[in-house]
């Protein structure tokens, strides 16, 4: 089965039936997928209120009713409580269980955030010709804990987390200027160059994901990082909070190219 | 006293001292001005949403902590219940009185939004040789009411209003590529030519504001506008809920031209 071809209903379709519960990557090629978070209401104002103040960190896709699960905006027909293949349940901060169908533990004041993802930009990078190494060397994108707060917002605060990717100088410029055009998958970097100065010590030892190859004379891009708003739900350790599993995501309707304002 | 070329920290000073309680068009030039609307906490999460899913009639500068009325992003020292020259109080959605400050109503439970304003854009359109008709002949701007649904949240929902700018077609392209840049400040045009599409009667008859002039050639330029987030809170009828009076705004530290993300 060729999934990269296949639409985003019908893979959502096989997801909802359980046929398919592995990780999304390189599912519906040129379809934007979401992160997932789901709060309660009671918490759910602050954290929308994060995602206004930190818009780079969280660029929000769509935002659902209280209570429902209806996918209204980037997909037609979807039900988050089912369309991902699995999801984690996070219990004051603390992992507690894994499932692939969240409709059991649904409840009327649960508010979930669709949130963007670089996958979506690192798509358009490629097709302009910048090299995306993490994906050249088959790995995960570093990711990195950086000395940069974020801007608080009630119970939710923490440094901003970052991803990076390296680069000859003379692409450094497309990547700016094809990322500031999609601002609602992370937009332009905001940090290009010494790592030291955004308070990362050893660019070969990132705190998420992997070490990449950076060649002689390349330059370091750092973007914020749809880890940010994670790590800080998790450490404000809400009583309860839904996300998807690592590289599971939301499949939308809404193709990576039309995500440019 | 020229205001145009103060700074905006001396004219809010004024402003908070009883000084000043006019019109703010025209002071601080190059400033960004902003549109109030403060709400309790028990509304404050459906209008945060609301802005959320409807970014180009509500673009938000700013955001306060519940019960905080200090401005920390836009503005050094500034107070949002002393530093905008006049207030309007509305219950039930009926406006109930005017002030000079709000200290003595302010709540514990109170919620500012600091509303992006078309004043922004208007000079970076007019130093880019765009002409602005109703400035041109000293007038308001003229607004109409669309056929277009906003996005619902919660308890807010209404129609789409628009402001009007008529302008010859080789400025039209300038216009939209200024704008686009700017989506804090209410972004892209959404609507360019036969008002009838958008619901529109007679252009020559807006709903707020002023008919302006449309000569032979021009081609109408519609904006979604900073009325729209005001129309739908008052039609939503909440206790309470204050706003700036029409044309006496929040005066910003920040420029106009940084309001490009």
């Amino acid at each position: 089965m060729d999934y990269s071809t296949m639409k985003p209903s019908e893979v959502r379709a096989l997801i909802r039936q359980g046929k398919l519960t592995g990780q999304t990557s390189g599912m519906c090629d040129g379809y934007a997928q979401g992160n997932l978070l789901v709060l309660p209401r009671a918490q759910a104002y602050d954290f929308l209120l994060f995602t206004q103040r930190n818009p780079k960190s969280c660029p929000i896709l769509e935002v659902g009713d209280v209570g429902s699960r209806l996918v209204k905006r980037m997909a037609a027909d979807a039900d988050i409580a089912t369309d991902i293949p699995k999801y984690r349940v996070w219990e004051n901060g603390v992992m507690t269980g894994e499932y692939t169908d969240i409709s059991q533990l649904w409840r009327e004041d649960f508010v979930y955030f669709l949130i963007g993802c670089s996958f979506s930009f690192e798509g358009e990078l490629l097709s302009a010709g910048v090299p995306v190494r993490h994906i050249e060397e088959g790995k995960n994108v570093p990711m990195y804990l950086t000395n940069i707060d974020c801007e608080p917002a009630g119970i939710f605060h923490g440094k901003l987390v970052v991803s990076m990717r390296p680069m000859p100088a003379d692409q450094v410029i497309r990547a700016v200027s094809i990322t500031a055009s999609m601002p609602r998958v992370h937009g332009a970097p905001i940090h290009i160059g010494d790592p030291a100065k955004i308070g990362i010590a050893d660019i070969h030892k990132p705190d998420f994901g992997d070490a990449v190859t950076i060649h002689e004379g390349e330059i370091p891009v750092f973007w914020c990082c749809g880890v940010t708003p994670q790590s800080v739900v998790m450490n404000a350790k809400p009583p309860i909070a839904i996300s998807h599993a690592p590289g599971h995501m939301f499949i939308t309707d809404v193709k990576n190219s039309l995500l440019k304002d």
